[in-house]
């Protein structure tokens, strides 16, 4: 396998069985701990492929037992040695290799270690700040080396999948163009070209679109992007994505071939395969979740009761029916007994989300209690507990408002109330497929793309384009694992009229679109084919599948929520001369430059 | 395979074989041409696995026909029809489908094309920067698209390879920090952290290191890597490169695993594997060919004359010799009867490196002619035809200086003779190893690193750093094909005392090694295996592969030598609030920004 200082590597740590027993072996790694007992030294050597326990005896070799009692944990090493079956009664059943230990004959330290600022061990109590500074110390404990296996696994078998079906992989350039993909470009200052920017691709979009105009017929890439964005929970200014474009399909094709490769990953998981990808249209999806991005483990669904309480003496709830809102709740079964302070927290909760309030009844065994039931007939109320399919020990839930608000804060209440209630079974992997979005949003009284402008409208609302944009579906379709947005896709506008029409609709100027989008309009002009695709989020579908809770457990070097590298410390100053050649400045900051 | 319009694409034009007559098929491509003869239109259809001819006749629908004869080139279509054989005489054997032809029943066309700015046939006789900027057409040509599939078969073979050798994909970050790898960095304006700069990755050197020190034991990269520099003949500003790195190797582990992977590449590529790797010493390259890049598919191997000159009259030799330069000759071989003008245009070349003059002596029929003879006594004049082989017919010449400029000067005259004189088979793929390189290199009065700070020294040179660090050698290694670099790698150090000392003798302040190269020495401390690796130029060793002339006809999307993208106009100014948000300012430019 590998040679070094004379000796050849003949197995991993990890490959050694009671078949291999009387072997003559060389083994090399890290001493994962070391004791001393009855006259032996005992120690754990750890590569990649696992643990295996060799021993230093003197009557076997006494120079080796004499250098092994330097031996400290994280030494580098190299042994010599015979395989032997262990003694009955010191067989380690919980180790792969624990049968069998080695008898050491020679010992080469290749290197010392100080003792490390973390354990290397498979839990890992150290915070993650010493895990970033250290990441080459936290990626030798075997929990994150099996992430960035699955990682590699996982690209592998999307590799495979793709090539099986005549996708050309296609690398598309980092040094680009600003596309509007929504969120903030980093830019690139162009020393030959000073004065002006590459930036960094938010996406390929543009270029796979224009790979198919260029007849490839199907491109993929598993590929880095760059978001400057203002980093929330669990982003990073670079991720990875799975980028698939396909000519001469249409929405099925795509969406058919996707569930396929998702069953090879889970394969290559060792995950039982999906059995199922519901489907759900956005419109579905926001009424009974109040998210497009449902979680479908559990119910707690959304009910509608504006039509209950439209004319209800209680203002909140026949109010803002009145005004256009509407009003929805949520039954939150046994949580009757929830307390005041719960219930205060709730409130807060959904207060995020802009909810003014949270209505509650809960159906106790004493009655009910509720601070709106005096509000409410006893029709009414009998109405909304049929409605919402309510029992004795129930907790009922409302919010009153703009249908965005309601979705937004019941959406959120949903899943944290059944996290608290833990009603989600972690092992279940649920996809649903969210379909018929809508082409357009609005935004600060303007439209924008849901999605993103090429993104075509579905044949029959075309005409709805010029008198009605707002009520347009477009040909898009979001894959959602277990309430977590994985993938996206649509087929494209490939027409140049089409094309220019949606970005007049979204208030582009005739400047702007020459200058940005010239060029994709030009090749429209030169026989293109419909096409269509898709891109998932690597980091997050790897996280989800190594059921995982943050996207840096599976990048290997990651950058904090204020996008900088604890380990190398970039971003960094740079000396004055790099800045002098770009033409560029810094202003208004008081910062040293050397 | 895929649908559009309700028609089920059922082959891909390159499909169709004599076996197929009879069947009723679907196919989706471009129209290539369209000709009328005998009441019937013909036209080829073309997709990225080939070309049919397809056959309207109004007898078989006069709907498609009528429609037929609006088609023209680049027309993308969808046509279902019975696969038949053509008659007799009519096939085409330049053509894998060449027997047969589809009897169409029923055409649509999917979109139409204006005529296209540039050919797209096999050759191309358009000039680059117009094949640049219709890059989306100049890919559909054939030749173009075969290069982009050899591409992505190169990269699947890497892949395969490498894993089945225990390799790991890990991907490191792009937003990195400065590492000095010798060019300049393509830096990236922090907004998060403004008045900082990321740095794009000339290569994942660190980080691959810092991966073995993690135990990850073998890692690989297919990865995008970034270089500021002036762009001479044939690079780009992001170039991808095949990565590599493995723990507890020596330099022939690394020299052996590359050689099986380049013959499994060569295999992929359909060409030969290749059955030699040859080995030399960067002294010998140096010495023999003028170049550590030595191309060994034809001799004209310099040779030292400086002992038969040392005390010749003739003071340009002797002078030099006696100055510690030396006097080196190549033999053009039949070449005597070269013009006054072509010896003129000989001479300028060489001084493109350096050198001050071209000494010649030609072996003419009728004696012997040269500017330079009448300098050299009869019996040094011998010597000299005795030691460089030379026979009536050949011309031999020669350059005197320090030993730099004549390597530079014979090492590129050779090449350009070899071109000239049409010694080199075009067809014959000429490994050779590089090693044994020095350590350092002096320039402007300092020592740097020949390939980068991180190459180990030979063991035996080690307690030469003190006092004699230029005769040092390397553990390292680079791999030439056909007088091109295509990879270069080393041993690495790994520990701490060693790496310091070497940025010592680098010149390196303690401060801007703490700064710069901290984590990497703190790295060391906690047990780090020796390793090793290599790295390939991807864009290079395709453009090899498929006998090309430039990278970037290997490139989906390359940059001019100005690194401006002709397509989409990259890089490109832009708003005021983006600069402003980086706290940017562009100075000393005369530039208008919108």
């Amino acid at each position: 396998m590998a040679t070094i200082n004379g000796l050849e590597r003949s197995y991993y740590c990890g490959d050694l069985r009671k078949k291999h027993v009387g072997e003559e072996v060389t083994l090399m790694g890290w001493v994962q701990r070391r004791r001393d007992h009855g006259g032996l030294i005992f120690a754990d050597l750890r590569d990649r492929f696992g643990l295996v326990q060799v021993v230093f005896n003197p009557e076997e070799s006494q120079e080796a037992f004499k250098k092994a009692e330097d031996l400290r944990k994280e030494y580098v090493i190299a042994i010599t040695g015979e395989v032997i079956a262990r003694p009955e009664g010191t067989i380690n059943s919980d180790l792969a290799t624990g049968e069998v230990e080695i008898n050491v004959n020679e010992l080469r330290v290749l290197d010392s270690a100080e003792t490390p600022p973390l354990q290397i061990s498979e839990e890992c109590d150290a915070g993650e700040d010493l895990r970033l500074k250290y990441r080459y110390l936290d990626l030798r404990r075997s929990d994150m080396q099996e992430n960035i296996v699955l990682r590699h696994n996982v690209k592998k078998a999307v590799r495979n999948y793709l090539d099986d079906y005549n996708f050309l992989e296609v690398e598309t350039p980092m040094l680009t163009r600003s596309t509007p993909e929504g969120a903030r470009d980093y830019l690139v200052p162009s020393r030959v070209n000073a004065g002006k920017f590459y930036a960094l691709p938010q996406s390929p979009q543009l270029f796979k679109q224009l790979l198919m105009v260029s007849g490839m017929d199907r491109y993929y890439q598993i590929v880095r992007c760059f978001r400057d964005e203002d980093l929330r929970a669990d982003r990073q200014p670079e991720f990875t994505q799975i980028d698939m474009e396909m000519s001469f399909v249409n929405e099925e094709d795509i969406i058919s071939l996707v569930e396929g490769m998702m069953e090879e990953i889970f394969d290559t998981a060792g995950l039982e395969a999906p059995t199922e990808f519901q489907r759900m249209s956005y419109q579905e999806a926001m009424s009974r979740y109040g998210s497009d991005r449902p979680d479908l483990r559990f119910d707690l669904e959304l009910v509608d009761i504006s039509e209950v309480v439209k004319d209800a003496e209680f203002n909140v709830f026949s109010g803002t029916v009145a005004s256009g809102g509407e009003v929805k709740g949520i039954n939150a079964k046994g949580c009757a007994s929830f307390s005041r302070k719960d219930m205060d927290e709730l409130t807060d909760y959904v207060g995020i989300y802009g909810a003014k309030g949270l209505a509650w009844i809960a159906l106790r065994e004493d009655g009910i209690s509720s601070p709106i039931s005096k509000f409410l007939s006893d029709e009414e109320l009998d109405n909304i507990i049929d409605k919402m399919d309510a029992k004795e020990g129930d907790l009922l839930l409302f919010v009153a408002d703009k249908p965005k608000v309601v979705a937004a804060a019941l959406g959120n209440l949903r899943q944290k109330l059944a996290s608290r209630l833990d009603l989600i079974d972690q092992d279940e992997f649920n996809f649903v497929w969210i379909t018929d979005f809508p082409l357009f949003d609005e935004a600060e009284g303007k439209l924008v793309s849901l999605h993103h402008p090429f993104t075509a409208p579905q044949d029959e609302d075309v005409d709805l384009l010029d008198d009605d944009p707002v009520k347009v579906k477009a040909k898009a379709y979001d894959l959602v694992l277990n309430g977590i947005e994985i993938g996206g896709g649509s087929i494209r506008i490939h027409n140049r009229d089409l094309q220019q029409k949606i970005f007049e609709i979204l208030s582009l100027e005739e400047e702007e679109i020459n200058d940005k989008f010239g060029f994709l309009l030009d090749a429209f002009e030169y026989g293109t084919p419909p096409h269509g695709g898709i891109a998932f989020g690597l980091d997050r579908l790897v996280m989800l599948l190594g059921g995982l809770e943050t996207i840096r457990d599976v990048i290997a070097f990651p950058k904090t929520q204020n996008a900088t590298c604890l380990l190398t410390e970039a971003p960094s100053k740079v000396e004055k001369s790099q800045l002098e050649e770009l033409h560029l400045e810094i202003e208004n900051l008081e910062i040293d430059i050397d």
